[in-house]
């Protein structure tokens, strides 16, 4: 009897979908439903992609949870707070260097006029003004995992002084300072730069409100690439429209798609991109191989990578 | 008896030309004269800024000419090599930084599709796309002064594997494999993406033709924060518009303003900024140093610094 387990998400194709039959081997099925395809749950063993709560209710024999994501927070659901006997992956570290590196674009654009120069050639216009350079400032990063310490990596080639803050304070060489979260508004007076890549958690959610943007220097730019609910949503729009800081280069978003009719698209100091900073072809095989090395573990029966702890959150 | 000194551009304020006095002591007499203000050139003994042939030639006793930029190109005209007793200066390495982060800049954008993002923003449009990671790539600098050396240490942090060709064969430890400028075509044809960096000079001058840019893979990117005449023009237009490469991003123009019929203006491939990278706060801020570091020279007697070597053309 084979341990049937859905895969769902990806766009994976047939080749793919060999590979990933070929690591789990004879004992599991791998089922591939279509978009929309009614799916029994009753003798899945496995999922890999997303499941709702009530998939999650018919589904007693499920024992693993796996995601294509890095971040995790939107599978913490009641649902799986009542099965603490699924153990759930994720695809940790797959969007680090994509979100490093649009942070970096992100923070280039905004020292630089942002779009400005987009504008300019589209109306064959040579309109060249004069900017700033980031070697020399003071970069804070808020979050310091797979992303925030390759972000550090490509800072220091920059010539940027590196802070960060981090929940679990050890020795990182990466940076020039590490602040522990409490102290955080005095790490972002600092700072001439700021990038959220921190996961979205219970400790982080709302971490960034009315008095650490008003702690910014008016100067200084903030990115977020990982999740916008790190920062209040309110005083993030207030510090742009009333000058408590420069810009902002926003990937990561309260609610996503942006909603049309938000502020953010048109303020001249914000750049919005749509949540797509780590969407790479390279992130997307990484997370495919770290199924599918999760697959040949779940089938031996040895411990999962890359697991998720439902304390911490990520 | 003082010696006068003509200084002209860089749009100096009151407070910096009381600097500029300061370092050039009693013995120099700094003028200032206005935009098409008439100079009388006759007993001037250094220039800082740019001069005419005509007024070179009305400048018999001129034995210094100062600029405010790092390339010297346009100073090499008939009325300089006529005039071997004048030392050329230049602020050297001023733009380094700027035009390093803008190349880095310029490599997101083309990596990440253009300007898609602003089109979209500009239209409410949460418009994701795929896009790759300059991780792990290849890039190639044509040109490893002080801008190919500090893009090189970026392009470390990024992750990058690094060749370079200089016309001196030193040993630098910045990059990965180094070649000599005979063997230009065998280093782009490992190359993702090309940063051209080097000095316009007799040498370099079209040394980026069709068999070069032919050399080059269909998926490789090309970019030039420093002179466009390194490039022949026809050859790089073919190379965008055949799609012998994936796209360019394009700071230094063959002419400039580049003239609003170009076709590269509209090319979806090509990013277009006005010799713009290295108009940064800082380097305006290095140059005005340098000035007043060889003027503090110039009034002591002794050698001045930055000297343009007029055989090497840089």
């Amino acid at each position: 009897m084979r341990i049937p387990v859905i895969v769902r998400g990806l766009g994976l194709d047939e080749r793919e979908r060999q590979e990933l039959r070929d690591a789990a081997g004879p004992g599991l099925e791998l089922r591939f439903p279509a978009d929309g395809e009614p799916v029994g749950f009753g003798d899945v063993g496995a999922v890999i992609g997303r499941i709702s709560d009530a998939e999650l209710a018919a589904a007693p024999a499920l024992r693993w949870i796996h995601l294509w994501t890095a971040g995790a927070d939107y599978a913490f659901t009641p649902g799986l707070a009542a099965r603490p006997d699924i153990t759930l992956t994720a695809s940790v570290g797959n969007g680090a260097i994509g979100l490093a590196e649009h942070a970096v674009l992100l923070l280039l654009l905004l020292d630089r006029g942002g779009w400005h120069w987009a504008r300019a050639q589209r109306e064959h216009r040579w309109d060249p003004a004069m900017h700033g350079e980031l070697a020399g400032r003071t970069l804070g990063l808020v979050g310091l995992g797979h992303a925030g310490r390759h972000l550090a990596g490509i800072a220091r080639g920059l010539g940027l002084r590196i802070l960060a803050t981090r929940r679990t304070p050890v020795e990182t060489p990466e940076v020039d300072a590490l602040y522990p979260p409490e102290r955080v508004a005095e790490m972002l007076a600092e700072c001439d730069a700021v990038v959220v890549t921190a996961p979205l958690t219970p400790q982080t959610r709302g971490m960034l409100g009315e008095a650490e943007f008003r702690a910014m220097k008016p100067t200084a730019y903030y990115v977020n690439v990982s999740r916008g609910e790190v920062a209040d949503e309110l005083a993030l729009e207030r510090a742009l429209l009333e000058g408590w800081i420069a810009g902002a280069g926003l990937d990561a978003h309260h609610v996503e798609p942006l909603p049309a009719g938000s502020p953010l698209w048109d303020l001249p100091n914000v750049i919005v991109t749509p949540h797509n900073g780590s969407t790479t072809r390279q992130s997307r095989r990484r997370s495919f191989d770290t199924a599918a090395g999760n697959l040949r573990r779940f089938a031996a029966g040895t411990p999962l990578a890359t697991v998720v702890d439902r304390e911490a959150g990520y």
